[in-house]
């Protein structure tokens, strides 16, 4: 990466510093991080130092920084993830004591799938889906259906963005399609085998999907007809805690 | 508040931005926040719109601020807290499992209690402990388990800052002794009626707690005597994930 171009802003080499850390670099010395950053290293130290000093970093045993704790409290305290958390949680705990599996609500972000919330039970089958992790959209039935019911442009661009070749753009077009039809989604065993993702939309007050709310059960133990309605009836109690009418909180259920 | 003084770094200053919300002041116009913030307005909404357009912060429909998805995502994927919540969550799942209300786990921040996390049960008591939420030490069985099990230098500290009347401050020294001697902590209805709070400790490589794990409990159902084994046991696995020798990993349970 080369080094951050002159005139650039502070704010966004700030920004940068933070935004190199992620799941396979949580801590780093911070060579690593002006390099990742893209930054000189005596300005790297200089943010790094100034950073430390606010708890918005914060030094390892052996010398190494990483995000602060301070940083993580702030986040989860007031930040918008906050209110669509809130808002599912106890409609999720609900799922959870009826489906007794991996309980998860997402959002849509560009082409992937970000989880916000995850219950998981005790025993529940292995699930891929960390919280403030992603998954592609195509692998995840939280993303496909929450792609199913986003409005037509989002789809466009998604597609012209993933460029998928001419049979998978048909099977994925049908996939929606299917998916708007049910209200639902269901995927066998995309991320880890012998296991069923299912989804379905939360509807926002614009009637497209602002997020989904999924479990994961091992497959052959779906209880299709009793899970999606249970679903269906806590996305539409979010979607209801969200300021959205009634009538506008999604189809029914397509028996 | 007054304007920034002159000199002061740009990196404080948007650290100041982003610190000015919290859990009452969760979205807020720029004008509140500049105040908050102790900015001038003009430079309030350049730095706004910078960290809008990193996903940092995000602007609701009302045309306020909050803090975005983005830093929550970044927070919640590699900051300090993950090592620690990744490594309690199964025990934490295990005690759920066992006590059946909610189970939190906690550090401690200057004179308070952080909660990192929290798993609640379905028809459990209510607690006033959220995600990085904090409560005052000395309501909360797991703030005062922490500070029992702190190093001297650090239980003095708190009580010159809190300046207790004599009565009380004996009050605490004692609560301290007898938490030490039976490594946990036991404080009937202090925040809700009607509930008690049980915690102990999670030692660190220096013996002294590092974190706390405790339940909330109906009181008159605490079920004691099961209980605190169970936490223990989960603090001593929590220990060792941590990277704690067994026989450092603390007391044994004080029949």
């Amino acid at each position: 990466m080369a080094n951050s171009p002159s005139g650039e802003s502070m704010t966004s080499r700030i920004v940068r510093v933070i935004s190199a850390f992620d799941e396979t670099h949580q801590a780093m010395p911070i060579a690593v991080l002006a390099r990742r950053a893209g930054l000189p290293l005596s300005t790297a130290h200089r943010i790094v130092n100034e950073l430390m000093g606010h708890g918005f970093l914060q030094r390892e045993a052996d010398g190494s920084v990483r995000l602060g704790l301070r940083l993580w409290e702030l986040a989860n305290r007031s930040s918008a993830a906050l209110g669509l958390k809130q808002i599912a949680m106890p409609f999720m705990e609900d799922i959870q004591a009826v489906v007794r599996q991996h309980t998860q609500l997402s959002v849509l972000r560009q082409d992937e799938v970000l989880f916000i919330e995850r219950l998981s039970s005790h025993g529940s089958v292995l699930n891929h889906a960390k919280v403030a992790g992603r998954l592609p959209v195509h692998v995840s039935s939280s993303g496909m259906v929450m792609m199913a019911h986003s409005p037509r442009h989002v789809q466009e661009e998604y597609l012209a963005q993933q460029n998928p070749d001419a049979s998978e753009e048909k099977r994925l077009r049908s996939s929606w399609a299917k998916m708007r039809l049910e209200g639902s989604a269901r995927l066998p065993g995309a991320v880890v085998p012998d296991t069923t993702g299912i989804a379905v939309p939360v509807f926002g007050a614009g009637g497209t999907a602002v997020a989904a709310i999924g479990v994961v059960v091992p497959t052959g133990s779906e209880h299709i007809s009793s899970t999606i309605p249970a679903l269906m009836t806590a996305a539409r109690g979010i979607s209801r805690g969200l300021g959205v009418r009634a009538e506008a909180a999604g189809p029914h259920y397509q028996r």
